[in-house]
């Protein structure tokens, strides 16, 4: 086990030692496996925004299995579904790589209102598959927050007492937010503050913007001029936000884009201190060489092995 | 053990000797360790408003780990914070300060209608992490208030069968108030009131005003003549309110503010028969020797070190 | 034991021995033990109006001891108050006098719409407190009423299958009613025969008016000429409602009033065959000596030693 | 906190922060607080050999509350006694020492066969009763054996469950060996490493002879020549068996004896590695000026500060 | 992943896809990784024979670090151990080696009768320390081997349920059989089909003699002439009897001896088809670089890089 690792572990000391052995196996495996960096796939499009909207665009997406040797193939940290997803695959890929299973989703054929998911897994779900930790989405600035941070704290606790790993996306969205809210800096930052008091080991947010939606918050990062000027800024700044970076934070491609943003995406997220990328419809919606091609380069960036 | 912690502790004969121990812990840690006063660091503000907002006047405080050096430091009877605060040092510190988990919290991300907050931890959490105490806000005047006064009910219920202590952040606050109200020497006399009627061992209002909130009240305050003039006068009346003084009743600081103000504030609270002052933001925001500083003047005046 | 309180155990048949032995102490303590009267002190003013509103016209009352000593020295049947006033000093007087919990409550920080009180307590809290009953307010009239009807529900199966006895509050009140209604005598009525369906082993009522509120009830009273003019009429109707008096119904005092209109009542209510009264305010505001005067005044009336 | 503790806690970093919390409560506690060393109180001889063989000879002693204030008077790190005797006296002694709950006993009316106690406490009443531990007897060599090691198994993964930490009498005795076997050397060791690997914190073994009772140990004590003449050695290859140190282990005093000879052995523990005393008869049984003066003097010899 | 671990895998379809995933983790790690082959160090001799006998030849080995250490740097595929000695490192090397918790174990103080071990630890546990596996000793022969059939039963079906995988060592011995006869080729072939009947996932089981126990069975293998000449020959059919090599079936080195007699058995075990060995006298009680060379070696002549 390298430094980096046994360092990062070391932020866990409350947790029991299969929790601290399932953060060591997420942290250990694939391309950058020791680096303290992580690359995982999320393949939960097929449930959050329907089938042909996540697999058409590269249709062997559709087969479950596909996306099990994407994550292994590119060297991926981890492969984080839904239920279904995972149950389709975990038996023919058991033991090559580390597992997340969601368990909460949203779909969009009703919409009205705040986001709110369904639970849609359990933590049992996650041991029978061999997974190595749950993950689960809140949405602060939704009107629901309260049945989601409610929900998380139940799961979270059986999951520590069984060993696994938490893993939370944290996306604010809601009537509390405006859209350009959902990305601000301030709201940000505040989302994986949240996600970290909530109790998760790793901490998923999406890239931020310069924008500051707070007025209280506009305040504070104006006397205290807080750089949020670069994309690098505002990372090393969420990174701070998450217990000082002794919270494992990743960070969202968001939706599909240009290979060259993304990539300049990972590099302001490294030498901003972030931990890694967690990319779906970038990865998994190229055509399977491409976005191997695609996900090392990703890799080489965090590794230092390209600038 | 001092007479006078006794004499506390005999107020609470109903509870087992398990809650009654984790009282006199509390009680007897710290530099007011023994006089029956109390002074309680509380970091929450990163849940409640943010990261920025709470840290960036003092950037150390974004580490987890800063608190409980703080509390320690400064020689407070104990730290109370969120789970994954508490997560993130419980096991670098155990043993080394009382430790009250937060287990209710309110985000500023979404903040329509009136106030309730998350449940976000459990007993068996603060067990788990070493805990003398639950901690809880309740929010009376909220239309969700029964909300709360149930899930209080619940957790002190649990929490006293396993021996833990119960503090109650009372906070009035919501549409069946003014935002004055708030504040109001009636409604925190009756905050106060509610808490213990709720069966808290500790309990945590905000300093009152003069203002008299409901018209029934003002007939009793004027008939009786009922003095709350002087904030002294204030704090006795409230502390009179909380089962004539039986039980433990602290203040809290507020926003930040002027060093002088909050000194006097404590010599207030002090003199009206006040346990003591639950201190967050006007702590944790200054730097770390300044704070130090400021909560051992603090201390100072409860122990009557000082004037 | 008397023939009279082996009578009225008698009509609790279907009641474990251990629920009619709880019956069977409340009715047998006190100055009007064995003579199926009885005279209870309830307190839970502090958190229904305030604690000034409660006991600024007699100071001493903010102690919760000074309850629990009042209702011994007096010679009441029992005292009845929410968790906190009866854990404050359930130890000091175990065993002194039969003690209710009372189970919900409504504070009036918030009076917004329908009364609905909060759940404060618990079975098991009534039991580890030592009680012979545990107490419950319903509404009937708000729209919240079948809350209350389920909550009172569950907590009564639960308290008959621990020994318990069960003490209903049935105050009709909300939006389905006018204010007048509140007392009318048809509501009265019905309010102790929903109490009664609701499996109550005693129930307490608000002494009735005779004003009628229902039409539908209007043309009932006066088709069959149901005496309804003088209270000792009324009381009599009520008691009859209640399961032709094979339900313990006791009346409650109302607002503080002047002694000789509460004499008149007490009188009222023996002579129609009511079982007693539970009496708060117009004990506990008044200074000591003057409340015990006052109450065995009350009792030798149910005695039949005063006319 | 001292480094010594520090560097102890650290040896249980599998442990919650909760149970790392009361294992530092044990050793920060009493006149050794902070030395590493400690010296525990325990009263179980009342239920194990009755009352006059045990208080007689100190007739204070029949009163529970006697050894509470003996330990504290003493300056104990803890006091250790089974249900009855702590329920009879935690409530007044609430937060004032630290308290271990012997989880099982064994009376001597019954003496056929080999022993096996019976389990008369739980879990919940350790928490209940505020103890930082459980305290469990097994008696490897007795053919029950097995059913204690399955209690405690479970008794242990629920105390650890909940923050408490586990201590272990382990005495050898039982068909399986001769009467001289009981401190035979190779079986204090063996019997130390059992509760070692049954997951105990804190391990109690009586001091052993040079007796070597099995066989197949005779020839490796041998040809490996294991210093075991003097009791200073013998103490150290205990020690070593408890997991190279890595637990803490004390010693009993046996049965009552001259003060020159238990000091003697007090400071072949301290020699020898080990980190303290539990003594019962040797204390409770002198008048309480004695036992204190007694107690303090072995405490000194831990300290260092006497030779 | 390699085609022969996925041939091994796809003998447990039956199994979750979690208890696939840490039987691959098992065949995975260390030097043998991959290749099918197994080399596990297990030490449960601390609590089996005691620790001088088990430890003094290599004093180390006291301290329980060693042996994950050992493990690590020798390159095996696992470490199995008691509660304790598990607990007392899997913090420190969390994500290291794949760890197996021996949930029963004797020792040697009480020895009358037949064999029966004492539950030790339970599956919950086996989960908070981050094993791979439980791991249990039954004794056919044993008088009490229902008991032990029984108690793995539940356990198996706990563990299955929750994604571990099952070691079952398998050592006939009791009344039922000669003291020649616990490692006669009938017996130890019957002893690997008992436990692969019990469910167990991977068997250990003694190397056998050319001895037939069993007179019914002895007609068999001469009226087959079954192969049971060679070491080889036996190891082939014992193979065979584990479902005709359809489960993971290793072997035990059995008592400390000769370097060139254990490498001579290993192998027969190869050459016969046996997975792997499991050792522990014969690595941990050899000084570390000797240990490991020889380990070294051992899976240097698995891997066929040895003849």
């Amino acid at each position: 086990m390298t430094e980096r690792v046994r360092e990062i572990l070391s932020w866990y000391a409350s947790d029991t030692p299969g929790t601290r052995t399932n953060i060591a196996r997420l942290l250990n495996h694939g391309r950058l496996g020791g680096t303290g960096h992580l690359v995982i796939l999320p393949v939960d499009q097929g449930f959050e925004h329907g089938p042909a909207r996540s697999f058409a665009p590269n249709p062997p997406g559709y087969d479950p299995r596909y996306h099990f040797d994407l994550a292994l193939a590119a060297g991926c940290n981890a492969y984080a579904a839904p239920l279904g997803f995972l149950e389709a695959g975990a038996a023919e890929y058991a033991g090559e790589i580390p597992l997340i299973l969601k368990l909460n989703n949203s779909d969009s054929l009703f919409s009205g209102g705040d986001p709110c998911p369904a639970v849609t897994g359990s933590v049992d779900d996650a041991l029978r598959l061999g997974c190595v930790a749950i993950g689960f989405t809140i949405y602060p600035g939704s009107s629901f927050r309260n049945e989601m941070y409610g929900q998380i704290r139940a799961l979270a606790e059986e999951a520590k007492r069984k060993g696994l790993a938490v893993v939370v996306w944290s996306y604010p969205r809601g009537s509390g937010l405006s859209k350009e809210g959902e990305t601000a800096i301030d709201v940000a930052a505040y989302a994986a503050q949240i996600a970290a008091q909530l109790g998760a080991h790793l901490i998923k947010v999406k890239l931020p913007t310069a924008h500051i939606e707070q007025a209280a918050a506009k305040k504070v990062y104006e006397k205290h001029r807080i750089p949020i000027e670069t994309l690098t800024d505002r990372v090393r700044h969420v990174v701070q936000s998450a217990f000082n970076g002794r919270r494992i934070l990743i960070f969202s491609g968001g939706e599909a884009k240009e290979t060259a943003a993304i990539l300049d995406e990972v590099r302001a997220i490294r030498d901003g201190g972030g931990f890694g990328s967690i990319i779906g419809r970038n990865s998994f919606q190229r055509p399977r060489e491409e976005a191997i091609k695609f996900l090392r380069t990703v890799m080489q960036i965090y590794a230092g092995e390209l600038r």
